[in-house]
């Protein structure tokens, strides 16, 4: 669908070197601590006095991302901003990545060059090093594999096993717009096989299709968290949906807690697309995953600071474990949240 | 062939969440420098003054192994030990890896447990801790992807562009015998594809299947080269090959080099497997592959203390650019060293 089909050149052709030449040729070293990049049989960082923390994630075609609909480019954007938010979801800045690729011979130059422009784009807007990897073919389809590595001092490092009873609930940025972005184009994609000669309609959708195709890290939100001298109690990223997350807080912290619907932050084009496809907002932000926002949990007592932040919410707080997770509906009903995360292997 | 099918669970039955429990529950922590393992969005890892060293690796089924006579427990081990070995060939010690998964629904938990069998039992036996990964699924076999983290001093890292004109040229172990392992146990697949009944005739070829099966990363080579005080000029570990190894560096080294056919030491039963191959031993050595020995240059006034490694044998000299890369035959004929590496993507 979005795919320049109109050079192709072969893998075979440059060989694995020739490819790492030319994905090294496109690769700028941005932090001082990166002392030795791709071209060796490392890659060799200065960690200092910090703590080094390592994410990794392994994408599969047809089970991660559906090419007729991702653009190659946004792909490879997607796929360091989602191992970058891991890194942020720690409380720390990421500034290393590895990427290994497995490509079927349906690639050509030209197509990695494209998912590599994603890549690059995504390492320059998060100040981040691509430092090594490994590229190799596969027998069907494309496999992605990143690392991600970041630094935090050690004090400052946020685990998800550490909410208390009555801290708030905090997330960044809105949600359910990933995964309606999402159904939007799984919905272009079958009126594109029914009939091929259609123009996708993706006019009033820019927002959400922004959300599924380029999610942003929010390392911005770490940075002013450390300027406000907030340290929250635990966090993660949303990625599989915040009710998924908060059952992982919750369980590793020993704790509940109770948010409410009308806190939870959705945009107006989210809504509504919601709407349209016969769904109710709010299941999809608790359950929709892929937005790549933080939640997080901090003391009481940084309450008035955290309301500087304009695009941080306060939608509920923690308590005992055995009041279990419970959220208030918009008309006072107590319900319990149910997660369904998704699951790779399911 | 090797694998136990008497036993099936399906991966579905217990989810993503179900395998990561499987896998948590038999890593143990060995390192006080891994600070988180898995079960949060990172590892953490103490680094100090050291420096942090990444490595990464991805293995593909069909590409680089076969499981009709790779056994699950060998391949777990084996994707570990390459990954070490990296780590080794900078002359650092390994300490901490992640390893990815992607499967398809042809493996049932008994097989990923027989494969992580073999990643345990190659953590325990060098002293690294399994620190995280990601497990999906797959639309077609099996996918890893490993990445190993290993320290050094700063003054310690040997890359591969120091070799100096005059410097002797080592390698540890014997080479070849993993390209030969590799050639029997395909020979014995396509035996087994004509005849199911027969049974394998690996009698007196253990030790060149071990190699090919169960390489071992050459740190101890690392520790031994440290006790003498002996830091190579350039370091790397020989998984495309003798011939490729010492291509790349020459290369970054800007330097030729000179080696003598009789000084690679090849195992008696290379030499005779490779002869019934109508193989030429030293061609196998030079060009096969995936031995994991260390390849590596040191100063000529090292010579002394080298000597006094029983596993370590100097082969030839580094010589100055334009002299280019000459093998010295075993009746004095000077011949260019073809390198005719192995490349993941021809």
């Amino acid at each position: 669908m979005f795919e320049d089909r109109s050079k192709r050149t072969e893998l075979s052709e440059i060989g694995e070197f020739g490819l790492i030449d030319l994905i090294s040729k496109n690769t700028e070293l941005l932090n001082s601590s990166t002392i030795k990049g791709i071209g060796d049989d490392c890659a060799v960082l200065d960690a200092g006095h910090q703590k080094v923390l390592i994410s990794t994630d392994l994408l599969v075609e047809g089970v991660h991302f559906d090419l007729t609909y991702t653009p190659l480019k946004h792909l490879g954007y997607k796929a360091v901003a989602v191992n970058l938010s891991d890194i942020a979801a720690m409380n720390a800045i990421p500034q290393q990545i590895t990427v290994s690729l497995a490509l079927s011979n349906r690639f050509s130059i030209e197509a990695v060059e494209e998912l590599y422009k994603g890549i690059h784009l995504a390492c320059k807007k998060h100040k981040v090093d691509l430092v090594g990897g490994d590229t190799t073919s596969s027998q069907k389809g494309l496999i992605i594999s990143i690392t991600a590595i970041g630094y935090a001092s050690d004090d400052q490092i946020v685990y998800r096993n550490g909410a208390k009873e009555h801290d708030l609930i905090c997330v960044s940025g809105d949600l359910g717009g990933a995964y309606v972005g999402l159904l939007s184009l799984q919905q272009e994609k079958s009126e594109f096989v029914a009939n091929p000669d259609m123009q996708p309609e993706l006019d009033g959708k820019e927002y959400i299709l922004e959300r599924q195709l380029k999610p942003e890290p929010r390392t911005d939100i770490v940075l002013e968290l450390q300027k406000l001298g907030i340290k929250p109690s635990a966090m993660m990223d949303i990625s599989d949906g915040l009710g998924s997350e908060l059952k992982h807080i919750c369980k590793q912290s020993g704790v509940g807690c109770t948010i409410y619907e009308e806190k939870i932050p959705i945009f107006q084009q989210t809504w509504d697309i919601a709407r349209k496809f016969d769904l109710d907002p709010t299941t999809c932000a608790l359950n929709g995953g892929e937005d790549y926002e933080l939640v997080f949990t901090i003391k009481q007592s940084d309450y008035e600071r955290i309301k500087t932040l304009n695009d941080v919410h306060v939608i509920g707080h923690i308590t005992n474990e055995e009041s279990g997770l419970t959220l208030i509906t918009k008309n006072g009903v107590s319900a319990p949240i149910k997660a369904q995360g998704w699951d790779g292997l399911k």
